[in-house]
């Protein structure tokens, strides 16, 4: 089989761009409005997409204070919008975010197998550290962990977290009225973790899906991130401006997964990407500059604040002179640089610099026609750069529509995507290998052995 | 309006007889199975029950150990499942459990909340402490924390998790694309507490649902159980086997919740009880026996181990004998009292005991025709022993499909059940009053004040 692009989408009812409510477009109430979730995820299947994305967060993102501009304010917590969504659709994967700073794996593994189930085999967990001030300040912290710890607690977490989905091997259920014996008891299995940050018994109490377990997803720039990711993500979400720092990244990514012994094809890289699409470039321009006269400015430098974890506080320099500099964040330390980073190539001003994240809050923008867009996507998956893309349509459902209606006809026309879906878990649909439980290997050895 | 009896529906996929999996009615797979749980919810809907309520348990109830016979040992996070049940139905509440001892008040109050969104307000959180060793063996503990200290930090929490519910006014949300005013700010509120438990500063990331926040339901029996339940309850659910304790029990709660300035109405009671329905008191009984008969010893010893927090080991006795004294137990003080009430009562062996316990464990257990059964309903309502009950069909579909079919008609002829919904939301239909957001009223205060 060649090769194909793997695509998620981004749908935050809301939209993506922080003016997109503003837009006659977009519904106003998208955020909060279930009936707009569950179109937008119909046209994501209809786009054959892998995946429905959603992002979050464990507070509100007030940026410096309460702001009246912000709609991104009130949404739904994901895997319970995505379990409500999954008896909706047939195809389309769920990638729900979850923290391992802030949920306990027992819990965290139950509602994603829970999902994964429901779902039957469309489930994938974003782990994320939850990288915000205001964050732990919702539970019981005067002042976060450091970023160390939490990538330290992070990666014991993933490991319970697998190990809980298998307490129970495949064919652990027999289910035999006549003998009463329900499950067999070596094919359930204590988990009995006991390490730095968490001591648990197990079994979980929810079996197994039609996937095995649900698809791990990471995001994480950094070195601590960039580790774990290539030690347990299947699907690394990244965030790039430019082919180069793109294909440094995918090539670290594969060259670490090959150095922890894992198969590089199973761990695709998926940068993020916000297109504007018009017929002509001049329609696409228009689009991106009607999205950004929208911009409020207090929302504005609220944004710039917030993505840096309040660590960077413009609010006394002037918006038409350039960013000021930052003292180090125990934050989302790749982040800050990344803006930095656009901010010094750029040479934006601090106004400049918002208008360009408000898009995407970072993800790479592209303005054009499908012609020259699909160019450019074609030219990451061809050269290092990507495995796929995660689509943040700045604003919805316009934003959706036109990547599904102008875009997609274009990729498979290259023959860079599925006409159909190949499988009916996201796994399947993804190209990733079933997990085989460990236990049930053991025991194979085991006999093998004798 | 003449007052009516409430109606919840216990239904676990799996059946609530131990042995339920063994019958022949009852889909073996039906525990995991998410198409099962969906013809139960349109079944109870059609019944025009209030609400689809759930148990749950932070780890698989073993018992003594691993027995291959228990077919309880996997099935879905309540939260989850409801959320997917949500849009595939129109009326029926959703009673999910979660435990205040191992979820933090922001995720709980998220999850809720936003299911309470999806279902259109249909939501309602039945408040648990967690009383299980193997719980707690699950969340980093050796044992679990005392009884006391359990229902000391429930309080907290409900207080907390109301607290956050309260983030948003009705009328936050202003969504004006001209002047960029997404909301009001003076009606977004920091939640800031500090308490003996939990510090968490808020807002919640949720806005508040049609029926105000989730409906709060509560169980406990026990006298901490009774003070948490009266202050902060809307609905108690309780097991009772006669009559006069189940008015003892009416009879507090509503002094009770008199005492801490509640009007009574809002607070209902609703004992479980676990019909065998047949045409005739023959047929009934047969029902009975039918299912008695296929429990498995070493499972009925078992559910008596698991039921009392594993401190009641009766491995070494004779089934045919009496049952031993228990040792104080810092896990479900109030179902170990009831068993052991249950056996003197009765003059149980332990054999005995676990049949009887087995149809619905410890719950009020009626076998007769519709009419005899409604007698019992109709007595305990009309007498200050019930607002409604919560029924636990001891294997499914047929123990839902009985009901439905043979008692429903016969409540609705004697006037004592609705014909109809009479509201969209959960709170509508137990009659419950909306709650106002105490920052409303405190604004409305400061405003007549002037």
């Amino acid at each position: 089989m060649t090769r194909k692009i793997r695509l998620g989408a981004f749908l935050p009812g809301g939209g993506q761009h922080i003016a997109a409510w503003r837009h006659p477009d977009q519904p106003v109430d998208g955020a909060t409005s279930f009936e707009f979730h569950k179109e937008l995820a119909q046209t994501a299947e209809r786009g054959l997409f892998d995946a429905y994305f959603l992002a979050d967060g464990l507070a509100i993102a007030f940026g410096g204070g309460i702001e009246g501009g912000n709609a991104k304010v009130a949404g739904f917590e994901p895997v319970t919008l995505f379990s409500a969504l999954a008896p909706l659709t047939k195809n389309l994967g769920f990638i729900a975010t979850a923290s391992t700073t802030y949920e306990e794996p027992y819990n965290l593994a139950r509602k994603f197998a829970s999902l994964d189930l429901i779902s039957k085999g469309r489930a994938g967990w974003n782990v994320v550290t939850t990288a915000t001030e205001s964050a732990a300040h919702n539970f019981n912290l005067d002042q976060q962990h450091p970023h160390a710890f939490r990538y330290k607690r992070a990666a014991e977490h993933v490991e319970v977290v697998k190990k809980l989905w298998e307490s129970f091997e495949d064919d652990a259920f027999i289910r035999d009225r006549e003998s009463g014996r329900f499950f067999d008891p070596e094919k359930v299995h204590y988990t009995d973790h006991k390490g730095e940050h968490f001591k648990v018994r197990g079994p979980l109490n929810v079996s197994r899906s039609p996937q095995g377990h649900p698809v791990i997803v990471q995001a994480g720039q950094s070195d601590d991130g960039r580790g774990l990711a290539a030690a347990t993500a299947e699907v690394i979400f990244t965030a790039h401006q430019h082919l180069a720092t793109a294909q440094e990244f995918y090539r670290d990514i594969k060259a670490r997964a090959r150095g922890v012994g894992r198969d590089p094809s199973h761990v695709l890289v998926m940068p993020g990407v916000a297109p504007f699409i018009g017929r002509t470039l001049e329609e696409a321009q228009e689009k991106y500059d009607r999205l950004t006269n929208l911009i409020i400015e207090e929302d504005g430098v609220a944004l710039l604040n917030g993505l840096t974890g309040g660590t960077l506080d413009i609010s006394g320099y002037d918006l038409d002179g350039p960013l000021p500099p930052a003292p180090p964040t125990e934050g989302m330390k790749s982040r800050q640089a990344l803006i930095r980073q656009i901010a010094d190539e750029n040479n934006f001003t601090i106004r400049q610099l918002y208008q360009w994240i408000a898009t995407a809050r970072g993800h790479f923008t592209i303005v054009g026609t499908p012609e020259t867009i699909v160019d450019t996507l074609q030219e990451w998956f061809e050269n290092e750069a990507a495995d796929g893309f995660n689509i943040l349509p700045p604003w919805l459902p316009t934003g959706l529509n036109d990547f599904v209606d102008l875009i997609v006809p274009e990729l498979q026309r290259r023959g860079l995507y599925r006409t159909e879906y190949e499988a009916s878990t996201l796994r399947g649909n993804l190209g990733l290998p079933y997990p085989t439980n460990s236990w049930t290997v053991s025991r194979q050895s085991a006999h093998a052995a004798e």
